[in-house]
């Protein structure tokens, strides 16, 4: 029996053992968005601080003005070997509908799935504590059977996740140095299939925009004035109409500078998942992509980016009909960026580009949203071939990489704030009614998730890792 | 002296008892939006109905759901003579906010005006019980020196112009026979400037319709869908910019089917009066004519039809940012018509257009608002000859034809309900503060705005005019 071969035997063995820890985790209903529940998200840090030192960590449970954080560090085995970020959450969402659950989500159990597979019912045992404690088990596993772990490991849980983490910017400022690490590890994603395991290596950064066109100084009849006087709804209109063109590309300039092709190799495994085109589509009640042509539908989502109006407004937007030349018409406009798209850049071009379709007689005002740049793992990096293998050895198909089409947060600060990549693997299907009622995690995914960690870390000790 | 200065001297002698008159009218506080004032309206009625009883009408006040009507005939000096229908509304704006008022809005008097003018003050004095009386007068100028009048009228008078004139259109209708003559006369309108009279001869008409672009079955976020699903706040923009080519013409198949050009002598008067231009616009704080390029500010507005996006929304559209594609957007878009242009032609035209800029996976729904056709008294109408050569005899300055580039219902009532062209003089000016505070109505308006009633229908008296 090689090493790799004895600790995944130990997660085998241990498996009831660990899927008592979970329940023990699951009943604490450390719901973070109800102040009610705030002893509960304690109860809940302590619970996974205390766990976290009888493995031998050094753990504490640490105050915000929220609720607290969990920081745990272990070393590796050898002084050089990488050191990891692995990131998680113990809160939960609320239960309401509490009627709609058929079963106490605070009172979890494996039962039967719809298709008989096994499932652990309860709030939480997909998002996030099923998933976080499936890479803590791999390392139980390790610490227990080889008395070390592979690599060095931080650990930071939150328990303001599902309540926008308004703890986690400050936390991370502060503790910048205590936290950084050589790349992160979250387990907050999916599988894209029950057969096939994903990683998540890029996410689409975003720039929003809201702009108001003011023409005349106040609001006209268009009995009065129609026909003479700007209308700034169809200024708003035609600048609006004119971000793309004809082949739905952004039509602004320097839109697509630092937006790398993805390689050919990416794209084929996508175009082979591209079967599940229409099922994305008709289950929105659409058929046709829309957006760039000649491109599939996933590519669209995870590696292109896109101009969208998120909302549009002026004149009379009531019930029935008032003849009225709007002063002004507002818009709100975002992008998702991809690759090295620079957000400034294009809240810039876009600015210019409205302008220079203004009527000489309107004025328009700018306010500037949100703006954060795309995360891309890089397509050739050693952490992500390490998954990859790892990830495919455990399941039955490979392992696909996959990106996001939107961002995650905590990603996007372990970036600009500690300057690590993040490896985003994780083990929750569609199915899992993640914030629903009826949340539940497959046995499988609990089980071969955790395996699955152990073959990553211990992929990760290899000699060619630990030169990264 | 001829029978006409006789006439008008009878109008100059008896100046003092017409205003007596008006101020009788004015002090009833006849406002009909306010039920409170509901007996004032009444007496408003009664007044008339019995002053005109004096000049030798057949005349009764007549009930409605709302506010009475004052119907009233006088034959005309011969069989033959053209039959007129005389409008005009009793009832007035409320007054409020009575503090901004320099007088008493219900103790009229004679005042200097601010250039040194007489002016008779008072709600109601120019809208419209100041106006109504100037054509009553000059009818009892012809009464009390001839003995009768030049030509058959018929008198209408409604009580709640000024809140929307519900009872009208059934009115119309239940008395069609009684009240259809040859052509309707208003005095509702006003003078170029104080120099000049004016003519309105065309009214613009109205289409109004709105549409609801309908995409995926539910909001999606901008990330999960952005590039991939059809945003129908673009598929808005897109139709909505398409409205308009380049030079600001209407792009609709078939929308200028029945617009002509106005004549050139028309057309000349529009550009001298064009001075007035740069006021106009920098009043409502613009300075460039949009629509269609190579005519007058002028001619937009009262002899060019126009496409006009009186509102639209879709989105998110309160405070903040939210990255949602929604799963419909909804634009209000009215068509302004002209000549004989057919409201359901140019509806036609519109929903095909929006139904051929709609992507397959898109739904529209179409929702029609009011439509009505533009009036136009032809410009070769005898009736429009005599009354710009009697206006142009009475005043400073020649008349002039103008155009609106509203609706005015009743005008439109008039031409469908009854078949009837409508000529529309009246003598207010753009200071006399109709709907607001220190309403007022220049007394040479009510004294030569009569005078010109007299040479008018002295002028539709003539053989010429006879043979209509």
């Amino acid at each position: 029996m090689t090493d790799l071969e004895t600790v995944l035997a130990h997660v085998d063995d241990n498996l009831p053992s660990s899927l008592e820890t979970l329940f023990d985790l699951v009943r604490i209903p450390s719901i973070s968005t109800d102040p009610a529940y705030s002893p509960h998200c304690r109860k809940a840090a302590d619970f996974l601080a205390t766990y976290l030192s009888g493995l031998g960590f050094a753990a504490s449970v640490r105050d915000t003005s929220g609720h607290p954080m969990v920081v745990a560090h272990h070393e590796g085995q050898t002084a050089d070997c990488p050191h990891v970020l692995f990131y998680g959450h113990y809160d939960v969402q609320p239960v309401d509908p509490l009627n709609l659950w058929q079963n106490d989500p605070f009172d979890p159990a494996i039962r039967d799935g719809s298709t008989g597979e096994k499932i652990i019912t309860g709030r939480g045992t997909s998002d996030d504590k099923g998933q976080l404690l499936t890479f803590i088990e791999a390392l139980r596993a390790f610490k227990e059977t080889k008395g070390g772990l592979p690599v060095r490991v931080t650990i930071l849980f939150e328990g303001e996740e599902e309540s926008g983490s308004p703890s986690l910017q400050p936390f991370l400022e502060a503790h910048a140095q205590e936290l950084k690490a050589d790349f992160a590890m979250v387990c907050d994603t999916g599988m894209w299939d029950t057969q096939t395991p994903a990683i998540c290596a890029s996410l689409r950064g975003l720039v929003g925009e809201e702009i108001t066109i003011k023409a005349a100084s106040r609001d006209l009849h268009s009995g009065g004035y129609g026909g003479v006087a700007a209308n700034p709804l169809h200024v708003l209109s035609d600048i609006m109409a004119g971000l793309h063109d004809q082949t739905g590309a952004v039509t602004l300039p320097g839109f697509y500078d630092g937006v790398e092709e993805t390689p050919p190799d990416i794209k084929a495994v996508w175009a082979d998942l591209e079967k599940t085109q229409p099922a994305f589509l008709t289950d929105i009640g659409l058929s046709v992509p829309s957006g760039e042509k000649g491109r599939s539908v996933l590519e669209l989502l995870w590696a292109r980016p896109t101009a969208e109006i998120n909302g549009m407004s002026g004149g009379y937007t009531g019930k029935g009909f008032k003849t009225v030349i709007a002063a002004e018409a507002m818009a709100k406009v975002s992008f998702r960026l991809v690759g090295k798209q620079d957000p400034q850049k294009i809240r810039d071009s876009f600015r210019a580009y409205v302008t220079s379709k203004l009527p000489s007689d309107c004025r328009v005002e700018f306010q500037a949203e949100g703006a954060s740049p795309a995360i891309q793992l890089p397509y050739d990096s050693p952490i992500l071939a390490t998954a990859k293998a790892a990830l495919s050895q455990e399941w039955p198909k490979p392992a696909i990489v996959v990106g996001g089409g939107g961002s995650i947060p905590i990603v996007g600060s372990f970036q600009s704030m500690l300057g690590m990549d993040s490896l985003l693997v994780g083990f929750s299907l569609d199915d899992d009614c993640v914030h629903s009622p009826n949340e539940k995690y497959n046995l499988t995914s609990f089980h071969k998730g955790t395996r699955s960690w152990v073959r990553i870390l211990h992929g990760l000790s290899d000699e060619a890792i630990n030169r990264l």
